[in-house]
């Protein structure tokens, strides 16, 4: 069987474990905890970051964008025998011009909202705590920051939830995985204020009650629970 | 003709004009200033970034990630006619697993160099000189971080080259332009040793000898010369 390598509250590991659970690979977990630079992760992947996919006969896959395309590409290799229920969603679905439409969200919820806010909140809230232990407090300017940036990212899923019915388009995509996954991080530590985006939170309530992201949503962090609504569905 | 809106000192921008004219689209230039952040611009990608590519015939492709896919999905779609001449490269060779490997490598380059290196060496010496004029100082500390790291990525690319033929395996792929994009635009303002990096520094002249990148390394920014090795393909 495959191995993933994640960490419970790393954006990019949850996005690929949607996706992985999504098209129907089976898989199981290694948690590694990303900040503590451990010498035999470094040698699965030299640039020391998650998710890290280690296939069944051998290779290693490291980082969500080479692990979501070589997902997608092994669909669009190898469809599912044909049955009378319904196909798994396709990462990357539609022509060729929907397939960038979809990748450049990809991007902009991996890359640029991970960077503007999700990175720091996490490095600040979850590693540095791990690392200096309860007594440590969060740089308050940088959490500032992140949340002037985050009330940005939340209205632009707004945005595209009302434009459209998916982030993408007209069925889910990877994209909505990456967009859900970072929120589904944030909103564990109490970051996102639902009724402020009503938009947003339709759609974030649609991929919450799929089984493959109710699956991380019972997880937890010794010694930091997540707000009551977290796991509600009704929320 | 498709139009590419670009900044000549983004090596995101450098890494897709690269990989346009190697595999030989065709493609017309329009410069961008993304520090201005305008309105039209921002209209055609809402992220701000660069490059952006229209396409002839109407839609508009935003970021590194979207557009090398696409030229990529295209190559294996639409085969360039069979003549005497040697086929154009392919960004994405080789089989899913090597293809996986070159999308770590594009991942390191593009987005972890980027954020450990390039991008506020060139936010500090090129953006901001451009906003507040040749009297502005660059902030050293945030420099020497920079330059701290830059080493590091450096030996990286010399440690791949020495080990394969290019950085992803025996052919070249978009990994390589995504590399040398970033080396070029660092080069450009005089931030490499060379002579430390004797792997990094082979690998790279044989990158500066393609046609596409000397077009490239031509041009010039207006107030900031680059040094005299930098067009020089025996450096």
């Amino acid at each position: 069987m495959h191995r993933l390598w994640h960490f419970r509250l790393c954006p990019h590991s949850r996005a690929v474990r949607a996706a992985l659970s999504e098209v129907g690979v089976s898989f199981s977990l290694v948690e590694e905890r990303p900040w503590e630079w451990r010498q035999a992760f470094l040698a699965l992947n030299p640039a020391g970051e998650l998710p890290v996919l280690e296939l069944a006969d051998g290779p290693v896959l490291a980082g969500s964008y080479a692990i979501s395309e070589f997902i997608a590409e092994e669909a669009a290799i190898n469809p599912p025998p044909s049955s009378t229920a319904a196909p798994p969603p396709t990462l990357f679905p539609g022509n060729r011009e929907q397939r960038a439409e979809v990748r450049r969200l990809v991007d902009w919820f991996l890359i640029k909202m991970q960077r503007e806010v999700t990175r720091d909140v996490i490095q600040d809230r979850v590693y540095m705590r791990a690392i200096h232990g309860p007594g440590y407090h969060p740089d308050a300017a940088i959490l500032e920051a992140c949340r002037a940036n985050l009330r940005y990212h939340l209205s632009y899923i707004g945005f595209l939830a009302y434009q459209r019915r998916w982030l993408a388009g007209d069925v889910m995509s990877f994209a909505d995985l990456a967009a859900a996954a970072q929120l589904s991080c944030l909103d564990y530590l109490g970051e996102i204020a639902w009724s402020e985006y009503p938009h947003t939170k339709d759609w974030y309530a649609r991929l919450k009650s799929r089984p493959t992201m109710r699956a991380m949503l019972a997880e937890r962090v010794p010694g930091t629970p997540p707000p009551l609504h977290y796991t509600v569905l009704d929320f």
